[in-house]
Order: structure tokens, then C-alpha cells, then sequence
């Protein structure tokens, strides 16, 4: 039963009708592909109104060089769950559970239910669906392989409030889409292909504005009102691929996953004024320009100076001690809000899930988050409560599976 | 930066720039409203593929005969949350809360920030955000008002167990929106207008497909795989008025709502076979037809026997159970599913917040929820761990506030 929406309305005035009528020529298509579900449980109107651009439908390619949900638009939920290797998996195991996943993950992200799926009907809408896995250090241990130097725990940051069950596993699935319930069935889907093998360490669930809410390519803003994100790198420039790829034995074409769980005080940043949110950061709240610019984008000057003589950009800014004149200290981050229920009822339970990929943690992230932990206002503010790292093995071709590379 | 979604394509092999093009007769509008924080902060392509439908533009009227919410197609993401009054929370207390969060609910569902919106960019987007204010007994007992008999909890059902985390409450915000980071700036903003007159009881988040996941009217599924509100009432008919709208005194042009927390055992629910999946449910799971039919809104024939003499939709089934001749029995459901971080590593945390309006609980709820409780396969996969039950006021116009017609 189409229950009609009534009375929702455009802000600039349109109607809701105008706007589907908008989306004829993409929903064309799209209603022919959506398959036996919808046409045998929708009443179909025949006029140009059902004609909405589906975005359920979009794919992203699962066999690729590299995994899909890096240099992926970010998705507008994400699933990120650390596990346990049982005792028992070994070598054989290991390679076994890659070719489940793997096989699960490439048809699931292709809109197609996972091979022992009890909910088929959820499989329906990949809504740009990526599974990307990652190896801890045991992993590639069990795996008889030879870990690079920097996978392992990051160094204690003076900052860190770090909660163990937010910390570390030996295998990472990130499973992001723009539609929550994919996330979950998904999740549910592969969690089963690891039941013999591993089992759950922590979860943690994060979304930012959903598909079709803002113009694609825009900058996400975090919980404080933050853009939050402009330094990254675009993917498919060779800045990207530098910052980002591993060119070292199986790992060649794979790279690196820092997860850190950062919560976010809202109660305490609520006491802080506009111009000193700015001054924190360093990056107008309205924009995100730096404070010696006027777009989001513009460069930063760190050697102006205000009338009388301080820099416009202070030294404890996050922009300034996050920034290295360094071009090897370069990181992409793809990272995720939270906002879960509170334990206690006065503090809200919200922050970030902090994701950053880069081809070597030791040499990218650490002086990073080094400067960040030593001198940074923003440390006022938030807490790291988690913190994990994995090896991100590259893609596969039809046919092979995920850690191939390393389990082959 | 417009970071290129590398590779991503839709199922039907139409590109994203395909994709893009078609919805750019709904964007231009779109385009010109999104107002300040795009124009400054993005780069503007200047050919048709920026042109995307925005859908975080699309705004639900607040003020109106009923409060938004409840006729409003269900919106992909939805935070309840059950606050309880302050000792201190006098009549005139009520008031001045209801007139603030009014004010603010009406600025922020008009996709315009908060009175005191410490971060108003993330208000530019309400994404069909609507906000539904509801009272418990002792909201109506501080205003001096008549509470309905229906306004206490719920009569205990043997297959209750409830905890006391997920019960009850003076107030209650069903805050939802098509875009996760709208409820939560909502949900933040509306909660700081509560804190000189409530404390947090409860918070309960859910979700459905993501707007554009699938087709506009499509029934939900939930974590079971079922299609979920198939004999709902249609919101514009007679039908839904006379389910939904109190006529009585302060509630008339409102209703009341159930909340009902329900945990699914997903591991158990893995255990049952397709068949037994639908025999249990009496529809089918591929597309939700009642098993005498062939199609989702097939009315269902109880009366149909299979060759051997038994009842082709089953006397334990959830639907047989559900239903009834009495049509004073109606209810109007508009739950969400719920997936979240299990405390326990080895079972999943998942379940539906089911939700139900109708004119009066007793009357139309009650009789549902007793024969579900007395028989229903259902309940062998399913607990009720939460229940609430509050009277929601009529809308207000313009310059008024929700609850006047109590309060005033």
C-alpha cells in the first residue's frame, strides 16, 4: 500500500511530485532492475511518480587491485567489528574462511543473497554495499607470513583513555552502505561465515549524512559541527595512491587501517563560544576555511598574525599540529559519527569512529597523532577510548579470494 | 573536494553519471535552497552531474491539526527516547518546557537551527525530520488534566519480560528523519530545551531502508526477513482517521502510543526452515502474501484447507492471531528495527521498537497483544523487553505550542 506522504513538501516549494517527476529518466531503469520483490509486493502505479531514482541499486565492484571501501565514496553507515581467531584456525582455516568471506562479501555487495542466506530479501538493496577486510597480527602470524613492522599496537598516546573492548582483534570487517538495514543484514551474513573460525571482539556501528541529504563530495561534518576531513587526499590522484597503497609484498596494493574510537565530550564543547570552537580547530565552524581564508579548501597560512602579533592560526590549533611540512606524514581519513545510548543518563555517548588509511602506520600516522596527543586544544574536548590496527590486503580477480597473497 | 566514486554503477549497468543526469530537472530547485554552508564549502561543478536530487532539502510541515509523525511516511531513522519530569516540574513548568520545545521542534523540522543551536550547520538538512511530543500519567496528572483510562502501562502479558531501562516515562520525543546526523543534532538540541525540567529515562534508535533504497511505499522488512505493517491502515482513508484520531476532550486530533521494545533471537530464528519461517508468520517470506494468496495485500482466506484437512494459514500463526473480525480491533504500526552492540559477544543484540498508534489502548491494542501473548509461534523467536504507553496531543498552529489544549 503506497501510503502517500502527505503534505511533505520541498523546502524551495516544490512538491513532492515534481520532485519524483524529476527522477523519471534515471528510475527508468531502475524499476526494471529491482526484481521480483518489488514487483510482486508493490501495488505499481503506472504514471511517472514511482519513477524515484533508486539508489539501492548502485554497485560498487567487488573484484578489483585494490578492496573497495577505501577509495569508495564514503557510504553513509558503516560496520566496523574486530574478531578473535579460535585457537584452532590455522593456516588451512585462515584460507578457507577468506574464500567464504570472500565468495559472501562478492555477492552480497553485487545485490545478490550471500550463499546460505536465511533472509534473501534482504540481500536485495546493496546501496553501494563494500565489505573491506583487515588483518591484526596474529592473523599473519597463523598465516606464517611476515608482518609488516608497524602492525601492531600504536604506541601509549598520553591521551589514551583506552577501553580494551574497543581495541586490537585479528581480523577487521568494515561493512558500509548507504542503507542501515544492508549494513546489519550483511553483517549478520558474514559474521556466520566466521563462526568456526573467530569469534566477535567489539562492533562499532557509525553513519554520516545519508545518500542524496547534501551534494555528493562534500566534506563531512562531525558531532561538534566540525568539517571534518578537507586535507584528505582525492581518491584517483597520485597523491592518493602515495599516501595510500603499500607497494610491499603481499601487501602491494593493500594498505593500512587505524581505527580509533574517540568520544567526543558534547556537554563541555557546548561551553565553548564560537570563536573559540574556531580557535580550537583552527577552521571557521560555518565552512570549514581555515582562519586566514574564506573557502574550505583554500591553504592555510600559518604565518599570519593578527593586528597585534599572534598567528590567526593559534599553535594549539588541531589544523596546525595535525599538519606536518612533511609530505610523507600524510594520512586519508574515513571516518564515521557515533551517538549511542548513553550508560548514564546526564552524558551523551557520541564521538567518532576515527578511520584512517595509509600504506605505512609508523612513518604516516604516529608523528601524527604524536603532535595531536602533545600539544592539541582539541584535546580538551575529546578522548580516545579505542584503538586497533590492521593490515589491509589488496583486492582479488574473479575467481581468487581476499589475503590470496598471503594464504596462497 | 567532489571525490570520484570510482567504479560505482547501479545493477542495471547504467553509470553514475547516467544516474546523476536524470535527476537533474528535481535538482536545480534543490540547488538554489541548499543555501549557505554548500555555496562556500563545495565546489561547484558547473555540468548536470551535480544535479541530485537533495533530499535533505524535503521538509514535513510541524504546524497542523495532528502532529507530524504518525501520518508521515515512516522515515528511514527514528530516536525515541523516554524522559522522566523533575519533582520540581510544576504545571507552569510544563508549559514553558512545551512552548520551547515547540519552538525549537517547528525551527528545527523547517530544516533552520535551534534557538540556541550551538551547531547550526548541522541543522541544513531535516531530511523529512518530524518531531511527535507524547505524555505519560504523570505529565497529565502535574497539568491537572483528565488522563484517558488508557494511560498507564499496559496489562503484564506472560511473555513479557520487561526491563525496567526500556519502560514507562513522563514524556516522550520520537524524533526521525531520512539522515542519521539530523536525529542526532535533533535529538541533542530538543534534549538540552528538557534538562531544566526532565532526566533521560530511556533512548531507543532504529531504522529502516534508507530513502531511495527501495520504492516509496514499499512495506519494511524487518531483521527477520518479514515484510512487516502489511494490513496497516492507509493514512488519508476514513480508515486510518478512525483507527488513529482520538475524538476526546485535550486528545482530540491526537492519539496514543505504544512502544514496545521486542528482541529477536536471530540465532534461534536461523534454525527454522523457510517453510516453517511462513507457517509460523502465515505469509509468504519472498514477498508477504498470506499463504492463500499470491500477492502482499491479498486478503487472507482462514477458512482454506490443505489436501489433507488442515488450515492452509496455520491457528498459531502471527497473522491468524493478529487479526480480528472486530474492527474496533485496529492499530496503525510504525516500528523500527534495531541492531546494536550485543553485551554478549555470541548473541546478536537485535529486534524491532515496535510502534503503534490508535485512538485508545485498551480498546484497540490491548485485545491484539492479549491473543498474541495467549498464542503465537511467533513468540518462540520473539520477547517483549520494553513497554511504554503515552497520550499523544493534537498539533498546534502557528504561535501556539503542543499540549495547549492541556495546558492552556
Amino acid at each position: 500500500m503506497a501510503a502517500p506522504d502527505k503534505g511533505a513538501k520541498r523546502r524551495d516549494g516544490a512538491t513532492r511530485r515534481q520532485f519524483l517527476l524529476g527522477g523519471a529518466v534515471a528510475g527508468v531503469g531502475a524499476a526494471a532492475a529491482i526484481g521480483v520483490d518489488y514487483a510482486l509486493n508493490s501495488p505499481q502505479p503506472t504514471d511517472a511518480t514511482a519513477s524515484v531514482p533508486l539508489n539501492g541499486e548502485e554497485v560498487v565492484p567487488f573484484y578489483s587491485a585494490h578492496q573497495a571501501g577505501i577509495d569508495t565514496d564514503a557510504q553513509s553507515h558503516a560496520a566496523f567489528i574486530g574478531l578473535d581467531l579460535l585457537a584452532t584456525t590455522d593456516r588451512d582455516a585462515l584460507r578457507r574462511m577468506m574464500r567464504v568471506l570472500t565468495d559472501d562479501a562478492a555477492r552480497l555487495t553485487a545485490g545478490e543473497s550471500a550463499l546460505a542466506d536465511s533472509e534473501p530479501e534482504l540481500a536485495v538493496a546493496p546501496a553501494r554495499l563494500t565489505v573491506t577486510f583487515g588483518f591484526g597480527p596474529k592473523f599473519v602470524s597463523r598465516a606464517q607470513g611476515t608482518a609488516p613492522a608497524w602492525l601492531k599496537p600504536l604506541p601509549a598516546f598520553s591521551i589514551d583513555q583506552l577501553k580494551p573492548e574497543y581495541g586490537d582483534g585479528d581480523l577487521l570487517l568494515q561493512i558500509a552502505s548507504d542503507d542501515a538495514l544492508t549494513v546489519a543484514h550483511a553483517t549478520r551474513m558474514l559474521l556466520k561465515d566466521t563462526r568456526s573460525f573467530a569469534t566477535v571482539r567489539w562492533t562499532q556501528r557509525g553513519f554520516r549524512r545519508a545518500y542524496g541529504s547534501v551534494a555528493p563530495g562534500t566534506t563531512m561534518r562531525n558531532l561538534f559541527g566540525q568539517v571534518d576531513g578537507t586535507a584528505n587526499p582525492s581518491p584517483g590522484t597520485p597523491e592518493f595512491d602515495r599516501v595510500v597503497w603499500s607497494q610491499d609484498g603481499w601487501l602491494a596494493g593493500g594498505t593500512s587501517a587505524v581505527i580509533r574510537r574517540t568520544h567526543m565530550n558534547l556537554d563541555k564543547w557546548d561551553k565553548l563560544d564560537r570563536t573559540g570552537r574556531e580557535q580550537s580547530v583552527g577552521r571557521y565552524m560555518s565552512n570549514g576555511a581555515p582562519l586566514t581564508g574564506s573557502t574550505e579548501h583554500d591553504e592555510p597560512d600559518f604565518d599570519a598574525k593578527t593586528s597585534i602579533g599572534f598567528p590567526v592560526i593559534p599553535e594549539f590549533s588541531h589544523m596546525r599540529r595535525a599538519r606536518s611540512d612533511n609530505t610523507a606524514e600524510r594520512i586519508f581519513r574515513r571516518g564515521y559519527n557515533y551517538d549511542e545510548r548513553p550508560d548514564d543518563a546526564t552524558v551523551s555517548n557520541s564521538g567518532l569512529v576515527f578511520v584512517s588509511f595509509q600504506a605505512d602506520v609508523d612513518r604516516q600516522f604516529v608523528p601524527v597523532q604524536q603532535r595531536l596527543s602533545d600539544l592539541d586544544l582539541l584535546n580538551e574536548w575529546t578522548t580516545p577510548i579505542g584503538s586497533a590496527v590492521f593490515a589491509i590486503p589488496p583486492g582479488c580477480a574473479e575467481g581468487g579470494y581476499i589475503g590470496e597473497t598471503l594464504l596462497a
